[in-house]
């Protein structure tokens, strides 16, 4: 295995940008299809606005070696569908053994997590806040916000991410919706479909 | 292996301190006996200010799994001893091929970095510059500015730290010195010995 030689990059925090990465990628509104609880409300976004990014990474990837680290940075555009806030589709480590690290550095923002057994956790994040996101925790994150959420990250370089998790629950247990107090609550997804017992030992199985 | 739950700490940048850290030490000006190349300047200055705090270290300490991650923040004085600046003890990982990934948050330093072979590399860490240290890379850090240099760090879990590594070959290859034109410049320590052969290969093949 290979490495790099030591590197530096430069965060921008107020573009959320980072001077030095090796890959960048943009998600646009019309590639969130299927994630929002107001499914008329987003059609008639994504029409107008479809291709507009509603969200952004930048990561330095040194190699795929496990024990190496992959580190970035992400700026999410502030906004709601309805009642519903911007946010991420959300993932778990296809190695499902595997933390992240995510720490704020402008705006206000909400990791929510998701335990294989469907326990939620959400834990309030803005700027100098770090975010312990520990093996085995499915994770999205959601600008509460009024200006871009922008944060580092750094996860073990053999993670990977799986989307899927998400999709075959049908959206995560809760969804954070606006409380129309100028803040937020948490309101059950009733389309959620508990992961079977099976699934949920293999994924705490996985890499045992 | 158990994990704990999702975790959220607070960096303090102009403090250097972290809450919700899970351990903290302190390194003080007689704990660095045997750095510095002018060792009577800094046994007069041990002397009257051994116990003073130099460097410390706040971290969150997850588990010690493989594919874990420790963080945390660490705070440096500003200073030196005769012409050469206040600097960590530096280290290599006891698992040799656990790299690091560090983030400045305040002040003006430099990641001296040594690889086993012998080659010398410098990085400039200011606020907002992440610092990547790739595995097998001996390193250290050192203040160059005139105050507090504070760095938000990240590693594997289990990569443990050998600071005997760079005792053993009296010291780094160079020294970082105040040019005395208010910057710095690399000096060649004349007491290196370099790593034999064989302990060359140990170091790269530790963990393949």
């Amino acid at each position: 295995m290979t490495f790099p030689p030591p590197h530096a990059c430069r965060i921008d925090v107020a573009a959320g940008t980072m001077a030095g990465a090796t890959g960048t990628y943009q998600k646009r509104l019309a590639d969130l299809v299927g994630l929002y609880a107001d499914a008329a409300a987003f059609a008639a976004r994504a029409e107008k606005e479809g291709t507009r990014v509603v969200y952004d990474v930048a990561d330095f990837r040194p190699s795929g070696a496990p024990g190496d680290l992959i580190f970035g940075v992400t700026r999410m555009s502030p906004g709601s569908i309805g009642d519903e806030f911007f946010m991420t589709r959300g993932h778990i480590h296809a190695q499902t053994d595997r933390p992240e690290v995510y720490y704020g550095q402008k705006g206000l923002g909400l990791m929510q997590l998701e335990s294989p057994e469907g326990e939620t956790r959400i834990l309030e994040i803005g700027a100098q806040t770090i975010c312990y996101v520990p093996p085995y925790w499915i994770h999205r994150s959601i600008n509460i916000g009024d200006e871009d959420l922008v944060m580092m990250f750094t996860y073990p370089a053999d993670a990977g991410q799986d989307y899927g998790i998400i999709e075959q629950s049908q959206g995560m247990r809760h969804r954070v919706m606006r409380d129309g107090k100028g803040g937020w609550h948490l309101v059950e997804n009733r389309d959620y479909r508990p992961r079977a017992p099976e699934k949920i030992a293999a994924l705490l199985q996985a890499a045992q």
